[in-house]
C-alpha cells in the first residue's frame, strides 16, 4: 500500500509551534518502549520531574507532564481548581485567553473577563481596579500570547496577588524554555506548558506545576474533579510517592523525548538558551525592518519566540505562505481571529532559534516579496 | 549529565500493554515533525481515519484518534454523551468497568451498575432483566476486560439494544486489532480503543468512533460539553470537512506511528492477524497447562490477547515477575484489585503475538518455577 510517511520532508518549522526537533530528541522518541510500571521507566519519570523543577523554577512537588497537548494542560489547571459557581477572572488579549474563558465557563465557573486589544499587553491598572472591586478564586492569564506575540506582565500581576487567597493560573505554553518563567518567585499556583514550543519536543505532552496550596485545595474539594483522566489527586499516586498506583498508561515514548529535550536545555544552560532566543529575535526584527516590514507589537512587549509582522500591502497571505512551504520548505504561521489576513507569525522557538534559520526565512521572504 | 535513556533495554512486553512495537512503527515515530496544519499532515490524518474505518469495521464519519491514552477515549465517550442526571447502565466485571462507573458518576450521570464476578463474563439474562425494568440513555460495557482476560458478549448485548434509543458504549481498548470488533454490525454508538495494545503502537492515542445518531446527540446537547479538549463538536472541525479549523496541536509524531501500525494490520490482513492471536493463545495455554498451571477464565470466555493464570502455590508473585524482567527481559502483568497476588497476566497483543515469544515466556517460567 501507498505510504504517505515516505513523502515527509524536513520542513523548517518557524510557525507558532511545533518547533524543530533536535536529532537526539527524535532518537529518544524511538527508544524501545518499556512498560508503564517498569522500574527503569519510573526512574525516568522521576528524572523528568526533577528537570521540570529546574526549567519551571519551582519546588512544587506536583510538577508532572500531563498526557495530552498544551490544551490538556489548560483543562487540567481549570478542572482541578474550579468548583461550580467559583468566581474566576480571565485576562484576555488573544486566542488563548479566549480559550481559557471557554474552558472555565464549561466547568460552571462564574467568569469575568477583562479584554485588551490584540497585539497589546494586559494593562496593570485595569487589573488592579478589578481586583479592588471583586474577589476571585482564580485569576488566569497567558504569559506568552502565541496568537499575537505579546508578552504579558505575569510577574507584576503576581505581585498584586501577594497575600490574597486568589489562585494564580498562568499559561506558559509558549514561554517555557525560551524566556524566564519563575513559578515560585512570581507566586504562580497553577502553570501549564506544552512540549512542542521552546522545549522542542514533538507535541503530545503538557508539563504542569501546582503550588502546595493549590494542590491542597484540589485534595480538599467539595466535589470530585469532573474529569477522571486529569484528576491530580489520582495522578499524584502514579507520579509520586513510594508505591506507584497505576492510573492510565503514560505515553512512554513521548516521555523519553521530553526527558531528552529537557536535558538539552539544562546542559546548554538556561541563561544561554534565553540569550540565543533574544539574539535570534533581534536578528529577525532587524532583517524584517530592513525589508521594510513592520512588527505588530511594540518593542517593549515583544516575545522573542513569536514574532508577528504585518502582511505588506499587495502581498497574498496564503500564497506567500504556500510558496514558503513548497519552494523553500519553511513553515510560518497565519494570523488568527481578528488578525487573520493581517499578520504573519514567525516562530523562533527552542531548536528553531538559530541564526542560520533566521537568515533562511529572511532570504526567502526577500525573494518572494521582491524586496 | 547522566542519561537514563541509555539504560533502556529491549524488553519483551508480555504484560497488559504496552505491547512490542515493530521496527517500522519506531521509524514512523521519529520521522520529521510537520506542522499540525501542514497539507501533507492533513493527508496523513485522512489516511489514519480511513484505516481506522477498516479496522473498526464502521462507516462512522466521526472516527478519529483522540490526543490522549485509552482512558482519554473513555472520558471522550462519556463526557460527550452524558448530560446531568442521564440514566446510565454500566456492566462491571473488572477494573475498566469500575473505571467507567467512576468517570460517568463524576459527570453527573445517574449510574446503575450490574456487577459480575471478576474472571467471569457479563450474564445476558441479568442484563435483559435490567433493561426490561428501566430505561437508560447509555449502556456501557468493556469488550475485553484487560484486568481479567474475559471477553464480554458485546455482540449479543448489541442485539438486545436493537430498536431502542439507548446509546451503546463499548470499550475496545484491548480487543481492537486482535479480535473482531464490528462496530456497525453490533450497533455500537460510541467505541474507544488505545494505541498500545493490539495496534502495537506506543501509548498516547485513543481511536474513537461515534455513530451518526450519537454524533447528532452531541451536536444537539442542551449544555456545552464540560471538557473543551475532548469536545467532539470542536474536534470534527479539525479532523473533518474541507476547511480545517485549528483546535489543539495534534500529537504529530504519535499519529505517524499510529498510521504505520494500522497500515501493518491492513497489509497483513485482518483475518490473518486474528488467526495469529488465536494460534499464539492456544500455544500459550497448552504450554502453561503442560507446566501444571491453571487459567482463571473458562475456555469459552477467554481472550486470546490477555491470558490470566493462577499463581501456583508457593510461588512468590513479585519475585517471579522481577526475575522475568531482570534475568529474562520479559514483562508480564500482575493481578489487580481482588485478583492482586492471585493471578499473572500474560499479554499476546499485536506484534507480541508470535510463537517465538510464547516459547520464550514458557521457557522462562519453566526455569523460574522449577517445573
Amino acid at each position: 500500500m501507498e505510504n504517505k510517511l515516505n513523502e515527509i520532508e524536513d520542513v523548517l518549522l518557524m510557525g507558532p509551534g511545533p518547533s524543530c526537533v533536535p536529532e537526539s530528541v527524535y532518537a529518544a522518541l524511538s527508544r524501545k518502549t518499556l512498560g508503564h510500571m517498569d522500574p527503569l521507566f519510573i526512574e525516568i519519570m522521576d528524572e523528568v520531574k526533577k528537570l521540570l523543577l529546574v526549567v519551571m523554577q519551582t519546588q512544587n512537588r506536583m510538577t508532572i507532564p500531563i498526557s495530552g497537548t498544551g490544551s490538556a494542560g489548560m483543562e487540567t489547571c481549570f478542572v482541578n481548581l474550579v468548583e461550580k459557581d467559583d468566581p474566576v477572572l480571565i485576562l484576555i488579549n488573544g486566542v488563548f485567553g479566549k480559550r481559557m474563558q471557554d474552558v472555565a465557563s464549561r466547568l460552571g465557573a462564574r467568569v469575568d473577563a477583562l479584554e485588551f486589544e490584540w497585539g497589546t499587553p494586559v494593562l496593570l491598572d485595569r487589573v488592579e481596579e478589578k481586583l479592588k472591586s471583586s474577589h476571585y478564586r482564580i485569576l488566569a492569564v497567558v504569559h506568552a500570547e502565541t496568537s499575537t506575540g505579546v508578552k504579558n506582565p505575569v510577574e507584576e500581576i503576581g505581585r498584586m496577588l501577594q497575600g490574597k487567597d486568589t489562585f494564580y493560573l498562568v499559561d506558559a505554553v509558549t514561554s517555557l524554555g525560551g524566556i524566564r518563567v519563575a513559578t515560585d518567585e512570581w507566586g504562580v499556583d497553577a502553570l501549564y506548558s506544552g512540549s512542542q514550543k521552546c522545549l522542542s519536543c514533538p507535541p503530545g505532552l503538557s508539563p504542569v506545576s501546582f503550588s502546595n496550596r493549590a494542590l491542597e485545595a484540589v485534595l480538599g474539594r467539595k466535589t470530585k474533579v469532573p474529569n477522571w483522566y486529569l484528576d491530580l489527586s489520582l495522578l499524584t499516586q502514579y507520579w509520586g510517592g513510594k508505591s506507584r498506583v497505576y492510573h492510565h498508561t503514560a505515553p512512554i515514548n513521548m516521555i523519553y523525548a521530553l526527558y531528552q529535550s529537557l536535558l538539552l536545555i539544562v546542559e546548554e544552560g538556561f541563561e544561554n538558551v534565553c540569550r540565543r532566543h533574544q539574539d535570534c529575535h533581534r536578528r529577525l526584527v532587524q532583517g524584517l525592518e530592513a525589508l521594510g516590514l513592520a512588527m505588530l507589537v511594540s518593542p517593549d512587549h515583544r516575545l522573542p519566540m513569536l514574532n508577528s509582522l504585518f502582511i505588506p500591502e499587495g502581498a497574498d497571505d496564503a500564497g506567500v505562505r504556500r510558496r514558503l512551504r513548497n519552494e523553500y520548505k519553511i513553515e510560518i504561521g497565519a494570523g488568527l481571529g481578528p488578525l487573520a489576513g493581517k499578520i504573519w507569525r514567525i516562530g523562533l522557538m527552542g531548536h528553531t532559534a538559530r541564526p542560520e534559520n533566521v537568515d533562511r526565512v529572511l532570504g526567502a521572504l526577500k525573494e518572494i516579496l521582491g524586496r
